[in-house]
Order: structure tokens, then C-alpha cells, then sequence
């Protein structure tokens, strides 16, 4: 087995290969596959196991060592876990989840079955129980949720020399995943100061934490949300970040692998929902084609009921329209550039407001930047719509005048329109992220298709008006 | 100055907080700077400079000791520290910029203007300088633009004693930002292994580093893009990853801070293009807004003369409409609802592909998913659609019949369309990401507007040809 370089278009290839000869050897001599695989990153075995029939991986996760097995766990598809942990006696399920770190066991519990989950955490030695327990009391998707309680805290008058053999015993004995950064505390036990394994190793003989250590350490509260998790730990480029209570205890911590899953969840779900659709939270080739389409079917029917205001405004022009055909042709043009212009202006108001580059206050701001902006581009757009239709009518292609209206008339109606229509789009599609913020939704729920639906009916409606202006009146 | 506990909906506040405080400082007496800020992060200093008058940032950083500055300046907004490194000497710029990590180093050259960033250099000492151009030399996203040359590495052969010995060495005497593994070389100076920082402390005295580390470390190649990175850092937890050439030699290594940034400022890219816009590249509150119109009324603009083919399709059916008026009260609620459910297909699989859950060779198992869910979202709008027209003719709101037609064929004509068309922009919204790719483009530019223009003219074929056959014929 070769090590794993990765160039671009490839995709996990390690496991999928790899599985075969697995395969083989799980029916062959069972007893080699511990010794065979040794080498091979969790994440690789995770795959091959992915790649099996359903019924060979328990006896595959059998045939590894138990703490193996548990990190094999940790990177499976979450649907094939909480099967594989179904299909498992509670007692078998048990000793494995106990291998795994407390974050994810916690994660894993979440997505079985609350009645297997208890049959499980009851099968758990009193130690892991009682952490797992305390974990699953956080909202998943806080800091609370996220952290880890494995972590390493000295007292700050520790000598760096007794601190390095603590740290030394520590990480013999037990798997401390977070052993990037080393929390000092005070004589009540509060959270001190922070310094990374590098900074332990590089401080001076003789000294003591308290002398090396920095003393205002970043943290964050249990019951923040994993955007914000994201924002500190990027804005401050952590390995990982303390969760401190209110009393100042440190109670876990949270390492940024979490973050990454957390920051490109939060992304997926940012993108569908923009797309005009819930989130799907699976993987799409995965999903059931029927849950798929009840996260679609949902706004698709809202946006329909609220773009049949359309039918609407038309029917209260209908007068209006047949005295001038003209008019008709220009609808679907008109009406799509305010939506096309509202989808910009809210694709750059939702993402600088996920980055925090915009907040709430902000809004008069991006008005005074989106209504100039706006009212330009609907001017270019106008010019480009005026050009269109005086080239149809000089070529004699097609004629937009009538015995009532010159077509110079229907021409400027197009060009104005698209004026007011690309103003009032990329206002509408800057203010709605604010608009839905303010009254307590997801910004991001202000997707395309919504901020195109509610355009199009105030599209139309200054269509007409103008029309009415310059044509009717 | 007290720690900062980070909670929700608060925005970066230290910095601007303080900025007052340590501006007067500054006045007053500056020598006094460096001792109140030392427990600071950098990344809060460079907030603080931010807040201040620009022609006082450079006397900050003077008063700060010259590492401390650099950190500060690798934190500072980009725009912000072009013009502060251009307001220095360029011995003053390269005194700093030498003190920064190498990746950084090379990431702030590029922001400047090519003979600004050459002067710098030459100033650089020897060691400084060759390794700068080294990394200059790469693009700025791929592996090789990514990585810095500072990382540990030790012969395989070396016992565990000893390697701690030379790890506490370093970092003592240097700044090896990625001091979270040590990597094992064989006789050739290839890499032979790796192991973290914890398992090196953890590891037994008296063995070699041979017996303890990691024999298949994973790895990239300098010139895979950052998504590649991402996904690999991702997908196996990684801190850092080690860049190796093809020879099998270590290059450089990767560190997860710099890859969350990769992520984000893809994610940025991904949700502008999707948007209907080029990607802006800064953020919204600080680019020129004559740029930001440039990014956005190109795309307009050729959405606007493609979506003219509406107008086309509308005077070429000019007869029927004339026949049926009926008919041009459901044009735009009939073809948003192409758009709509074209955008849903399109951000669920752009962002599959940004996730690589889905690749080139799937595209027909998307189609078989793809179809049969338009067709039955489609039946439900439809439905919807006709009780629409059902409810209102009904209750005497409207008459949608005439001499020739009645109106149940309207209502017909209206929902059979709503099923071809919604089956349509499914289908169409979905490929759109694959053909973009296949022709080499970036499928994230398949936007919502765009695939919406695409609907909108095959949407009005589809509902003019339904006419035809089922009122005109």
C-alpha cells in the first residue's frame, strides 16, 4: 500500500480501490486485517468500509483493534453508522462508542434513535456516561455542542519542566485530541491563560507557567452558534478555542476539524437555500428522491401562489394591454432584469452579512451604495433596450407602432421601465436580507427565486405605470 | 484590558474598543505601547489600527517590537497594508515583511505593485529573499502559493529523545508556525513519515522515530488548487498537510488557518457567481463602486439580450395572443416557475460539485434523479395552477373563456405548461453545472438569473406549443 498523493480531480481513491483486496482478506484470514491496515488513515478505512455490502462491516470494524475501529467510526457516512450501530448488540455498540473522542460520540448518539441511545449511553462505563451525558444537553449546533471535554489544564504556578512531564503522562495515557494548546488556571480553578505545545516547549528551564503563558486568552461562551465558532477561530487563525462558562471554567474545547464540517455545512445549507429550497442536510447523490422533493415542492408552491399576484396586476391592465399589443411583448424582458439585479444585490448583502462584514445597523449604508448603483445599471440596461427595439423597427423586421402610438413611444416605455425596474430590484434584493434579519429569520432565506417573485409583481406594476404615463394617458 | 468572551451578533469589538485608548498612548508616550498591548492578539491589534487615522499606523508599528508588528500586519486589511508598506522605505517594508512567516510574506508582495514588491526584496537579507522567490514563484492558489517553507523535519533513524531534543531547539530559535508534526526522511532526504507533536511527547524513550511515526502520511502536490487542499485537509482532520514534489521531497507544508480562509473566500466566489455577478474579490463595504458595477453590468447586460429572446418568441406567436388574451395573463407566473425550479436544481448541484459528492462522469444518474422529480413537482404546480384559474372563474372574480374557447381549456393550457416547464427548468438547471465544466468553465457560473434566462425562452416555446395544440389548433 503506497502513500496518498492528491492531485486535483481525483476522488478519495484510496478506499474505493482498496476495498476489494480488504474484502478478500476479511474472508480469508480475518486476523491480518488489523496488521494490513495499520498504516492506513482512518478516513481511508472509513471508505473502504463504505465500500462493502452492508453486512461485512460490522464483522470489518470486528476484525480492526477497538480504538481502530472507533476512529473508523468518526469519519463513516452518518447514515451507514447509525445502521451499522443498529445492527449491533447494545453492548458491542457501547464499547465502541466509548473508544470514540466525547465531541463525537455525542454526534453519533444524536443520530440514532432516542431509545437506542439510551440503551447505549446505559451500557457505557460511569466515566463516559456521565461526559456524554453532560455533552448531549447542548443544542448540537452551539459551541456547547461542538466542544470536546478533553483537554489540558495545569495550574498557572506549575513549573514548565513538571508542566512538559504532566503533558508527557497525559498524552501516554489517554487520547487527548485537543493537545494543540496547554490552559493554565488560578488557585479557583478559573481559566488563567493559554499557551500552544510549541510555546511548552520552547519556554525557559526554571520557569513557570504563569511567566510564559499569554494571559487574555480568546474564548467563547457554550451557547454560542457555530458561526460565530467559525468567525473567532478564523479571525484569530485557532487550532482551537476554549469554551468557557460564565463563572470563567473552562468546560471543553473546540478544534477547528469541527469547524471546517461546521463552517461547509453552514455553506451548503447558505447555497440551497439561496437556490430557493430548505436545506437538504444529505449529501445529494444520498438523499431520498422523496424527502428531496418535499424540501422542494414547499417554497416552489409558495413562490407560485405569490407570483400569481402577477395574473393579478395583469388582469387589472387588461384594458390597457390590448389597446397597446405592444406592451405584451416587452413583459417577460422587463420583469426578469429586476429580478436579475435584485439576485445580485441579495447574493452580496447575504454573504457579507454571513461574514459579518455587514450587520443589522448597516442597512441605510448599502441603500445609499445599492440605489445610485441600481439606477446606473438600469440606465445601461435601458439604453440597451431602446437600442433593441429602434433596430427591429428601422430594419422593418418587426413594427411596434400603432394608428394610437408612435413606436418611439413603446421604446422609451421599455427603456424607463427598466430603469425603475433595476433600481427598485437591487434596492429590494439588498433590504430583504435586512428585512428578514430584523423580524427574526435566516437572512440567507432571502433566495433568488424569492427576491425574482417579488420583483416581478412590482416589476410589472411600473411597467404599466409608466406606460400608462407616456402611452395611455 | 480583559480577556474577551466572544458572544453572539458581537462584531470584532476589542479593537475598535481600544483603538481611543492606545491612539492617546501614542501621543503621550509611545515607549509605554509595546508593554499595555503585549497580552493582545494580533489579530485584535490590527483592529485597532484599522480604527485609526491612516497616517498614524505606521508610528504604531514602529512603536511595536518588530516581530509583534509583523504578526499585526499579517492581520491588517489588505488594502490597509499595501498603503502602509508603500508609505515606508522600502528598508523600513522589508525589515517588517522579513520578520513575517514565508507564506505571508509572499501573499503581501503580490498585493503590491511588481517594482514596489522587487524593491522590498532586494532589501530582504540573502536567506529571506531566496526563499520569498521561491514561493512567489507559484500561484497564489494552488498548494504551492499556500505553503510555507517552515516546517520541522528530522532523519527516521534519530531517536525520539533526540528529536524532542532538536524540536525544543527550534522552537526556541525560530517562529515554525507549523510545529503541530515532525516529518521523518529517509537516507535520500524523501519523506518517510510523520507524527504529531503529541505523539512525539507520547512516544516511549529509547525508540526511533522510525518505530513511532506514521509510514503513509498524507500528502498534495504543489500545483493542486486550494479546493483540492481544502478537501483533503477536510476530509482526513487534518492541522497540516505537507506539500511534496514529485520527487518525493517536502517542499513546504499547508496549515489549516490558511486553508479556512481558502474556503471562505471560494464560498465568497461561489455565491457571487451564483448570484448572477463576477466575484467582487473584497468585501462589499470597501470596493469602489464603479468597480462593483463593472462586476455587475456585464452579466446584466447579457442576460438582459438573451432574455430578449422572449420578446422574439412573443412577436412570433403575436397571432394567438391576439386570438386567446387569456393567454398573456399567465406568462410570467408560467415562466418564473422554469426559473425557480432551474435555480433549485443549480445550487444543489454547483455545490455537490464544490463538494465533490458529484463529478463530470454523473451527470446522467443526476438527469434519472432529476426528471422524475420535475415531472412531479411540476404535477403539483400544476394543480395548484388550475384551481387558480378554477377558483376565480367560479367565484365570478374573472372570465377567462371567450366565443372560441372556454375556460377550462385555459386552465388546461396553464397546468399541462406549468409540468412541461417546471420538468424543464429541472432538468435543464441541473445540466447547465455539467456542460459548464465540460466546456472548461467554472460551473459555479451556472447563476440563478442565468438559468432562469435559459427557462424563461424554452419556458414560453413550451407554453405557446401547449396552446397550440390543446386552444389554437
Amino acid at each position: 500500500m503506497t502513500p496518498s498523493q492528491h492531485t486535483p480531480e481525483e476522488r478519495r481513491p484510496i478506499g474505493a480501490l482498496l476495498a476489494p483486496d480488504i474484502l478478500a482478506l476479511l474472508e480469508e484470514s480475518p486476523s491480518q486485517i488489523a496488521a494490513e491496515t495499520e498504516e492506513m488513515h482512518p478516513a481511508d478505512l472509513a471508505d473502504v468500509a463504505e465500500a462493502m455490502p452492508f453486512e461485512r462491516v460490522p464483522v470489518f470494524l470486528a476484525a480492526l483493534p477497538k480504538d481502530r475501529a472507533a476512529d473508523v467510526l468518526e469519519y463513516l457516512d452518518e447514515e451507514l453508522r447509525a445502521e451499522v450501530l443498529e445492527a449491533m448488540t447494545a453492548e458491542q455498540a457501547a464499547a465502541l462508542v466509548t473508544e470514540m473522542k466525547p465531541d463525537e460520540r455525542a454526534d453519533v448518539l444524536e443520530e440514532l434513535d432516542e431509545e437506542r441511545a439510551e440503551e447505549i449511553v446505559e451500557e457505557m462505563p460511569a466515566a463516559a456516561r456521565k461526559e456524554t451525558e453532560q455533552l448531549r444537553r447542548f443544542d448540537p449546533d452551539s459551541a456547547g455542542g461542538l466542544m470536546t471535554t478533553e483537554f489540558v489544564s495545569v495550574e498557572a504556578t506549575t513549573s514548565v519542566e513538571e508542566a512538559l512531564r504532566r503533558v508527557r503522562v497525559i498524552a501516554r495515557s489517554e487520547k487527548r485530541e485537543a493537545m494543540y494548546a496547554v490552559y493554565t488556571t488560578d488557585e479557583t480553578g478559573k481559566l488563567a491563560g493559554v499557551l500552544s505545545l510549541r510555546e511548552l516547549l520552547a519556554a525557559p528551564e526554571g520557569a513557570t507557567l504563569a511567566d510564559v503563558a499569554w494571559t487574555e486568552p480568546i474564548t467563547i461562551s457554550p451557547n454560542a452558534d457555530r458561526e460565530e465558532v467559525a468567525r473567532v477561530i478564523s479571525n484569530y487563525d485557532l487550532v482551537v478555542v476554549p469554551v468557557v462558562s460564565e463563572s470563567g471554567h473552562v468546560m471543553g474545547v473546540i478544534t477547528v476539524d469541527d469547524v471546517i464540517d461546521a463552517i461547509q455545512e453552514e455553506q451548503t445549507e447558505d447555497v440551497q437555500k439561496f437556490g430557493g429550497l430548505q436545506a437538504l442536510d444529505e449529501p445529494y447523490m444520498q438523499i431520498g428522491i422523496v424527502t428531496m422533493m418535499k424540501k422542494r415542492a414547499g417554497w416552489l408552491s409558495i413562490l407560485l401562489v405569490s407570483e400569481m399576484l402577477t395574473t393579478q396586476v395583469m388582469q387589472h391592465f387588461d384594458k390597457e394591454l390590448k389597446a397597446v399589443a405592444a406592451l405584451t411583448l416587452f413583459v417577460p424582458l422587463v420583469v426578469s432584469s429586476g429580478g436579475n439585479s435584485g439576485s445580485q444585490a441579495t447574493s452580496l448583502i447575504t454573504r457579507a452579512m454571513a461574514l459579518r462584514e455587514v450587520t443589522l445597523a448597516d442597512w441605510w449604508r448599502v441603500a445609499l451604495r445599492e440605489l445610485p448603483s441600481g439606477a446606473v445599471l438600469g440606465v445601461i440596461l435601458g439604453v440597451i433596450g431602446i437600442m433593441r427595439i429602434a433596430l427591429w423597427q428601422r430594419m422593418g423586421w418587426y413594427d411596434y407602432g400603432s394608428a394610437d402610438h408612435t413606436w418611439g413611444q413603446v421604446a422609451l416605455t421599455v427603456g424607463c421601465s427598466l430603469i425603475g425596474i433595476v433600481t427598485f430590484g437591487s434596492l429590494a434584493g439588498s433590504m430583504l436580507p435586512f428585512l428578514l434579519r430584523r423580524v427574526g429569520f435566516d437572512p440567507a432565506s432571502a433566495s433568488a427565486p424569492l427576491v425574482a417573485t417579488l420583483v416581478d409583481v412590482t416589476g410589472l406594476s411600473i411597467y404599466f405605470g409608466v406606460a400608462w404615463m407616456l402611452l395611455l394617458r
